[in-house]
């Protein structure tokens, strides 16, 4: 962390100020170049301009990361690991199908809104599309994966939209919660829209509610137990 | 469309034997322009690329076009202007809003998938946030409204998604319709799943695809009738 500290930036206009909101060198870089991929296009952003708007040189850079793609991979894994990770748990405790749909609704939500709002957004870029991020892309399909078994449970029998197609919309629904209007309880309100296109509306929808919130507050307890 | 003809393209390899579909230079322009800016991303696409992928020479292109701001513009504006053209007939014809509303998303749904696929994608590349596209932007914020004036119609009291949230819900659902599994009668699904996600299912929802079929068939008879 040397290179965020003393003469390093003695004299850098574009310096920030410091870290003073306690983020780390490399959380600061990621956040930097989330930001310039989203308003330049990933091909058009170098490493010295992510290392000019942290206020680093481009050689502390390369103390953290390899290169751009790194950086990226990086950030495009923030945006699905952490939902991955609790998916098992968050479906073996849920009462039922609806429940858990709206749990891991308002979880991939929550997952997204609290990394940079504009990395789903690159998703569709054209460099995501290459070998390289084949990670990322088999992990997304993962998660895709879960998102088709369960509305395949939810849908009702007669539903006019097909399992294949709900699940796509569920995903796609969530990715793009950032560009929606800000809203109070977002999350719940993008879980309701998932539920309601997979036919669940009225009671239905709100047993589906209340299951998903029970689901959410047993998945947090243990964890908060856990740090005792 | 002399470009198109004789000793121009002999020699090219790229060539691909000639517009035998009928599409006039201009729309193999678009539809290559389009494949390319997909393909590599819209900066990393330069002209010379795409009058290599018609067969064409770069000069022959810039017959056509003022440039590749020129292309992308026009490619975004057939992603909108058809839909918007019919939106007021649509409205006034329509028996009730859910059923404007399902028409609406059909027709939408129907405009993006008579264009070349990738175009949604580029709504969020950095170069469409320029103020040389807001023309499209303005258009693609007036389709907005009326997503979401019809949803304030369509969704019942206390339903749990704000009408500002659905109207942009369902504009996305359209957008995102190319990269949905392909499945029957897509444009209907994505409609049904809209009106779910205001909180229309079951017999309502059934009466709103009937509304909308109404709606299109009504739309469609009289343009027929005016080609006599």
């Amino acid at each position: 962390m040397s290179e965020r500290g003393g003469t390093g930036r003695v004299g850098r206009p574009r310096s920030r100020g410091a870290a003073d909101d306690g983020r780390t060198p490399r959380q600061e870089i990621l956040d930097a170049a989330a930001a310039l991929f989203s308003e330049s296009g990933f091909a058009a952003t170098s490493t010295r301009a992510i290392a000019d708007r942290v206020g680093i040189r481009q050689a502390s850079l390369y103390h953290h990361f390899a290169g751009k793609d790194e950086i990226l991979l990086e950030l495009l894994e923030a945006s699905v690991r952490p939902t991955l990770d609790v998916v098992d748990a968050l479906r073996s405790r849920a009462p039922d199908a609806a429940g858990a749909l709206h749990a891991l609704v308002v979880v991939d939500v929550g997952t997204l809104l609290a990394g940079p709002l504009g990395i789903p957004a690159l998703y569709v870029a054209p460099e995501v599309q290459q070998p390289r991020f084949e990670q990322f892309r088999a992990h997304r399909r993962q998660l895709g994966a879960v998102y088709a078994e369960l509305v395949r449970d939810v849908a009702p029998a007669g539903h006019p939209v097909d399992a294949d197609v709900l699940g796509q919309v569920c995903l796609h629904l969530v990715e793009m919660t950032a560009s929606l209007p800000s809203a109070p309880q977002l999350p719940e309100q993008v879980a309701a829209a998932c539920l309601g296109a997979c036919g669940v509306t009225g009671d239905q929808l709100a047993a589906a509610v209340a299951g998903g919130r029970a689901v959410r507050d047993a998945l947090a307890a243990p964890a908060a137990a856990g740090r005792h």
